[in-house]
């Protein structure tokens, strides 16, 4: 097989074209590239300062690994800075259970303190029971999705996780298909106006708020992919069971084709919809943060997202 | 095989499930929900006055052509109104010519008036030729698509005809599927605040430009499709060669896709994307419109879009 030169060193042999740039890469122009992409981005939107103690979220999944190893790399440069992380178990067998091990594995070979918290613990029921209970409870494909579910109490988790470390900020692994995909979600659920709050630092200056940065937002899923397979990086690949019944699964593959005749499609589509969020920000009421009257957590209503589910469900 | 009575009349036999709203209509009771729609959309957003001149622009496919027989049927209770119709030939061997005929029979069946005009009378060359000398001029690839000179010039003849059959209004066939569509590809193609632009009634306020109204904006595709059927409506069934080349149909298609599996996703696309365009409206540069330096036609710029585009292809 015949071989190609970098198109950045001009040295080692390709093994990467980028469709978009056309650039064809070497393994280390490559990985240094995604590494420079998260380095731009962190400074672009001011992520952290340089004695943050930051907690990364690692499910276990090639993204959330990824991120720990890459911010564990420019960490060093950092010496007043901190890492840590935290793997939300929700409770789902044959998926969860497995991820958690690569997530240990990996913070222990980075030296990294590993916290784990579960659905379990905080809510009295996995997300497996939770799933079962609102088939049980609700009529047919009229309630909520478990990703429903899961979304809003893992964040609840992660901020809990993330308070009780007394970290400053909280690093989730989101990329920049997840980011596409929400938009578009957002837009297909009835909800334009929440396109408003996707955004690369989310900042709300509450007490109780642990401010959530996303380092990766600017990464192709794919490329995150790559990374983590040419540097080695042991992951688990196997998809969440719940995943198929989203309508983020169907936005998803539905993206992934386009991209493939149109490439460049998932970052036009976050640059314009990045456009008109001034706009919608100026109309959507302001998300004035509040302690829940059941819970006490931050909540932009009476009742916070996490007690109405509970509560639906009989928990609270 | 055994029926189904119509939910509606009780009466008559079902012939078509609303996935949306489950309802299972007979033939009477489907076609005249249609009608009514569009009835019940001119009245929303007042689009005609009862001494209304309206021109439709009637491609021969089957959403303008049911959309001239609808307003026919409709137009019957207000005398003082009057319709006529125009088809643009934009030169598309194979496709075009035979879409006139359709157009033309169905007019003269309805007794409207029928006017006709071409790309070639109004800018020298047809589509055809167009996208030729596009192709010749133009790096592979690099250029605007087919549909992108198609949609420009199209809009120009239309506005061109409305003006010199002295009409008030200019009706066209965009159904909800399209406006869907076009929602999407202005985010996908980087200029969400274009959104702003699509809505029922595009009425600024200008001598040289004629008001343009959509009143099947919101009934789906499939559904005008199944009028026309019902109805033995005589359309043309061919789609246009070029279509396949643009991103609308992979998005046509992924949104069909969506759709199957979750209904009610274009009406909530369109219903989201409502809700923010008022936050849009109020960002995106009034569209004050004024005359071209060099043709003299409504435009928001110095130069129009059309001339713009012929300047490019050296034909102006």
């Amino acid at each position: 097989m015949s071989t190609v030169p970098c198109t950045l060193c001009k040295r080692r042999d390709a093994v990467f074209m980028r469709p978009y740039s056309g650039e064809k890469l070497c393994v280390r122009c490559f990985t240094r590239s995604i590494e420079d992409k998260v380095r731009v981005t962190i400074a672009k939107y001011e992520m952290f300062k340089p004695t943050d103690k930051i907690m990364v979220a690692v499910s276990g999944g090639k993204d959330s690994v990824t991120l720990l190893h890459i911010l564990a790399k420019i960490e060093k440069a950092f010496p007043k800075a901190s890492l840590c992380a935290v793997t939300v178990d929700e409770g789902i067998k044959g998926y969860r259970d497995e991820a958690l091990k690569f997530a240990a594995s990996n913070c222990r070979k980075l030296g990294v303190n590993h916290a784990v918290t579960s659905f379990k613990e905080l809510y009295g029921y996995s997300l497996d029971e939770i799933v079962k209970m609102t088939l049980e409870k609700e009529e047919n494909g009229k309630g909520l999705t478990p990703c429903a579910y899961c979304g809003v109490l893992r964040r609840r988790a992660l901020n809990l996780a993330a308070r009780e470390a007394g970290v400053d900020k909280l690093a989730t692994a989101h990329n920049l298909d997840d980011e596409a995909q929400t938009m578009l979600l957002n837009i297909l659920h009835g909800d334009a106006l929440r396109i408003a709050r996707v955004k690369p630092v989310l900042a709300d200056v509450y007490p109780k708020f642990v401010q959530r940065v996303k380092p990766m937002c600017k990464v192709l899923e794919k490329e995150i992919a790559l990374y983590a397979y040419l540097k080695r990086i042991k992951v688990q690949s196997v998809p969440c069971p719940y995943a198929q019944t989203a309508l983020r699964s169907d936005i998803r593959v539905m993206l992934n084709r386009i991209e493939e005749k149109h490439t460049g499609t998932k970052f036009t589509l976050i640059k314009s919809l990045e456009r008109i969020r001034p706009a919608l920000e100026a109309v959507a009421e302001e998300a004035k943060l509040r302690d829940c009257r059941q819970c006490g957590e931050p909540t932009v209503s009476e009742i916070c997202k996490p007690c109405q589910m509970l509560r639906k469900l009989d928990i609270r």
